[in-house]
């Protein structure tokens, strides 16, 4: 075993877009494990659109990520060494280290996996941190009932396409947003949503008006917002009284251009409720959630994809494709 | 007794803001009970903003007001002929007859009400449909605690004034917008509130946030929005984590002028519930808010102002002035 380990750090903050020079790339030493300690070596990074607003140094979900940090990130890892009773060499992990090779911790923020019948990196899918945001917004917020119709954006990532398969699952219609034609087949004949909406496709926001309402011939009952702006838009046009729409992420404003809401007088009309949700701050259901996803998951029902980027050096690009979009399926590093 | 009475039709709808050709008067023959019936000579109308929205073809909160018929609006009166054991001559009653000196009915649509602690035009207001739908929005959907701060637009209104004062009695801050200096001064000299923002004051959005932050060091955990356009966006950017947004009215917007919001991003950073409601879809609280709302009136904890216009056929002006926040308090005509 090298006695260095790779880690990214947060470089400089983006005036916009991300660029590559706002990361750092540093080789470290692998520390000594203390007493009560473990040793962990990460085999997969998750990239997430929630990274994005701890660049930012203003107002966003949380404290900004510190400059020279190591960004921060969900892993899923395997104990290398331990001076910890409750932890063998050997053991599979979840945990937050962020974007590094190694983590070391006195076992506190790492949970023990089995992946007997779930994938290892599963957990930074559908059965984490994203699964468990499609699982608290599509039952606490929106609250579908069969024979509803429930539409989610970024259908085909890890998010969206844990939604969208839930939702069928309690026997809603069910119509996403994707970006491209490979993405929508995807969804439809992967995922088995009714329809999905190719918004690319679109040449401006009447067009993608008409589509989204061939696709909700009933209007929308329940709407997950991943990425707000024009998309927003179009939904809030369509949903039927008293609709609910969970507001997840935004990802269309996160470089901070302008995305104003065209109608919000909708929200009245249609009497709607809006709620924006984050999912650390709902522990309370954490178990509950985890534990149907794993469920579903070992038993084929909940489908996954994943776009996984090799070795740590490419997760900067990585994360910039998936603020993009050019990611199909949960976007993971492999590092090792 | 006249053998006439006046009454009010919607002779066309408004392209834009309401001109005094979308209303017609007519004089037309008082109608001969039946059995079972009540004749009924209104003493007030009320005018609300809900009543621009009906006056559209396209999709509001309800079914557009037809051409021709009379307009809709709630009315208090007192019984004047009866074949009803139910009803005396004389007795008051609240109803919704519309715009008219007069209404027949067997009884369906109007509630007896005791005017010996309450003015009967209250039950157009504080004790009436803008009181309840204070009473919803508040206590239902902003669920305020004490020592939050709670702000409320249209601050000296029939809605507003009701939402302040019911928060300033469960030990809240309350801080409003009103439009002018006097209105200010009524709204925290009169009602109580801890602050009220003068909106004509501000020179633009800047100066506005500026004056309204002043007023809210410590945040806003709830917002009743009446107006929606800037004030909404300024109140926005001054919402604590898990603030709670009731949409009970966007009079900015009811000429149809775009009115987008500039940042809804915000419903998302600051984990925001927003909820769009219209009061009469939910009838079973109004016996408990009616009660709770007539008991603060009679014991004088909540105040009201009225702006009365005389005649029937002063309706549409005043109307007019209420969509342009000219009136003080609750808009009424005075029909005896």
């Amino acid at each position: 075993m090298s006695n260095t380990y790779k880690r990214i750090v947060l470089a400089s903050r983006p005036t916009g877009a991300v660029t590559p020079d706002n990361f750092r790339l540093e080789e470290v030493p692998v520390p000594e494990i203390g007493e009560g300690e473990v040793l962990v070596r990460n085999h997969f990074l998750s990239l997430d659109p929630y990274m994005r607003g701890r660049m930012n140094e203003g107002k966003s979900y949380a404290t900004p990520q510190p400059l020279g940090d190591v960004m921060i990130g969900g892993t899923v890892g395997e104990i290398v060494a331990t001076k910890n009773p409750k932890y063998a060499v050997g053991d599979k992990v979840v945990g937050m280290f962020g974007w590094q090779e190694m983590g070391v911790t006195n076992g506190i923020g790492i949970q023990k996996v089995d992946t007997t019948h779930i994938p290892l990196s599963a957990y930074l899918g559908s059965v984490g941190m994203p699964g468990v945001t499609a699982w608290y917004g599509l039952n606490k917020i929106i609250q579908p009932k069969a024979g509803k119709t429930i539409v989610v954006s970024a259908a085909s990532g890890a998010v969206g396409s844990v939604v969208g398969q839930l939702a069928k699952l309690q026997g809603c219609r069910v119509v996403g947003f994707a970006g491209g034609k490979d993405k929508c087949d995807y969804v439809v004949n992967e995922l088995g949503f009714d329809a999905c909406v190719d918004y690319k496709a679109a040449k401006d926001s009447k067009a993608l008006y008409t589509m989204f309402k061939e696709a909700t011939p009933d209007g929308v009952d329940g709407y997950f917002e991943n990425v707000g702006g024009e998309i927003l838009d179009t939904v809030l046009a369509r949903m039927n009284a008293f609709g609910r729409i969970a507001i997840c992420g935004m990802i269309a404003g996160y470089d901070g251009q302008p995305m104003p809401l065209k109608n919000p007088q909708l929200i009245l009309v249609s009497r709607l409720t809006v709620e924006g949700f984050i999912v650390s701050e709902h522990m309370d259901v954490w178990p509950q959630a985890l534990q149907e996803l794993g469920t579903a998951v070992a038993q084929g029902k909940l489908k996954f994809r994943e776009s996984v980027a090799q070795g740590l050096a490419s997760a900067p690009e990585a994360f910039m494709g998936l603020l993009k979009g050019k990611n199909f399926g949960k976007q993971l590093v492999k590092l090792v």
